[in-house]
């Protein structure tokens, strides 16, 4: 299995399965095929509200021998409501419990932005960014204090690795000054409508390895609702690109396949999710074979800066701007 | 004059001059001759290393009786090397003094980044990034270490108002986690091939003025050397871009004076330079024609993403990706 160097001296796998969406009813058995199909990292999330499940399913597959936990890579993430010194690390604690496997491979920050503490135990996972469905409430929490707590995290034993998500290049140059453990990974949106050559390389110079969410682009947003969906309605699924269909054919693989590939030969982590037997393994399927770079360009000129999860666009009454 | 209000409480004019690239030897007189042309606001850093002349200009207007000190607006930059607490206020004290004129109007962080510190009494300006001309060395200094500074600078009355310039949002974002005085002013490269509305939108909602610097694009960067000029010599003059040229004569205006009004009706601020007499008079006048939204969404749509001050690009051995 292809995996890629961490700066904290650990492996990680460079194609993975994604919880993102996936139900919690089902999540177990989902996780526990995916196993099954040769997938060993799963990236998670507090967001994603299925951790306990995918654990369950991670556990299955060791209680039967299939795997050891040491054959197995967790990504996890804290949520925005929990970014403060008080509440990041029992939270972070809480969320290893709920996977249940000693210990979580990678924990990243989610967002490059606080908001208010909202109690887990008194009220349901609020959805998301806005507690009331209305209002999204910032905490002035600076990132400092929160990286600070993924690093205690790594000096309790409870993280192996530690990194973020979504974050801009002057952010991870700011950590940079008072870090104390290394920024192992930088999980960003990334596909050939948003392919951030410069935010990569400067990633990937610093030796933070990147993991590409989004694979396909717009196909993981149209099932979301109207405001999610605006944007990646206005432009053609990447499937059905020239160049993408092109290639698929001339190297006898589906479509998915070259635009994870597209990653993977840059050394870009893909974590891709499905609830297919087939497309599970040709989502795997996709370190061993080359596209020339001639190929990788012809996809990557399909550039058009156009990000989907862009908490600026699609909260309407308090847009986050948190990519200009 | 046309002003935008800062979150200080303080005024700013919306129309200034630059003072990038103006030689010490003529400073004086340029700024003492743009006062009389009605320049209002100088737009100075350290880097320009212009601060002491362009301070004596402002005095012998003041001295000759044209202006009062109240009526002038200084903005000037604190440089990468000086972001330490050790060195960020008595750096900043002493282009307080170079001015000469009592108090700063409106004090910024120059770049979000920090340097290594160069003593600049041993040690002639080393010349921008690279103390060696090869070599850029990062200090561990954090945002919040230095922005605290300039608070400390306003609480020690030398500036009236302080803020930013080259800041992506989640570097402003995470300021407002701790700030105490507001961050009254953004000041980013912005002309039609760089127009960030995004950015923009984020600043001005959260009452931050922002200024543009670089107004008519590549034509300030045609001079430097050659690794600066690769960008802007891939594009068109600004001046000859159709819809500018059109808008221009439909005003019976210079396309200069059209690329600084599409600015200033959004409440931009601009900052151009000319060492031409009536060049100085038609960029002092723009605010006092309109342009029709169309117009403005004309001139907008030759947007490229492109940008020219960016160190992520033309510092070859030691890229810096700020704006990734």
């Amino acid at each position: 299995m292809a995996t890629v160097k961490l700066a904290s001296g650990h492996s990680m796998p460079l194609v993975g399965f994604g919880l993102w969406k996936v139900p919690k009813e089902t999540a177990a058995d989902t996780v526990y095929n995916a196993i099954k199909a040769g997938y060993r990292l799963f990236d998670g999330a507090y967001d994603y509200q299925n951790e306990k499940e995918a654990g369950d399913g991670i556990r299955r597959a060791i209680d039967e021998g299939l795997v050891k936990r040491g054959d197995i890579f967790v990504t996890t993430k804290l949520w925005n409501n929990y970014h403060s010194k008080e509440h990041a690390l029992p939270m972070m604690k809480k969320q290893n419990e709920a996977w249940g496997l000693g210990y979580i491979d990678l924990f990243l920050i989610h967002f490059p932005c606080a908001l208010e503490y909202l109690d887990p135990e008194e009220k349901r996972y609020p959805g998301w960014w806005m507690a009331d469905g209305e209002t999204v409430s910032p905490a002035r929490v600076p990132i400092r204090e929160t990286w600070e707590q993924l690093e205690a995290l790594v000096d309790h034993g409870i993280a192996k690795s530690i990194g973020v998500s979504n974050f801009q290049a002057q952010s991870l140059y700011d950590i940079y000054t008072y870090n104390k453990h290394p920024i192992s990974s930088l999980q960003i949106e990334h596909h050939p409508y948003l392919v951030q050559p410069e935010l990569i390389k400067m990633a990937q110079t610093h030796k933070i390895a990147v993991t590409g969410y989004s694979s396909f682009g717009p196909q993981s947003f149209l099932e979301l609702p109207e405001a999610f969906r605006q944007r990646p309605e206005s432009v053609g699924l990447l499937f059905d690109a020239e160049p993408v269909k092109k290639i698929a054919a001339k190297h006898e693989k589906t479509p998915a396949q070259v635009l994870l590939r597209w990653a993977t030969q840059r050394n870009i982590a893909v974590i891709p999710k499905s609830n297919n037997k087939d497309r599970l393994a040709q989502n795997l399927d996709v370190t061993s074979f080359n596209l020339s770079q001639e190929e990788i360009d012809s996809i990557s000129a399909l550039d058009k800066g156009l990000r989907f999860n862009d908490p600026g666009h699609y909260l309407h009454n308090h847009p986050l701007h948190i990519f200009a």
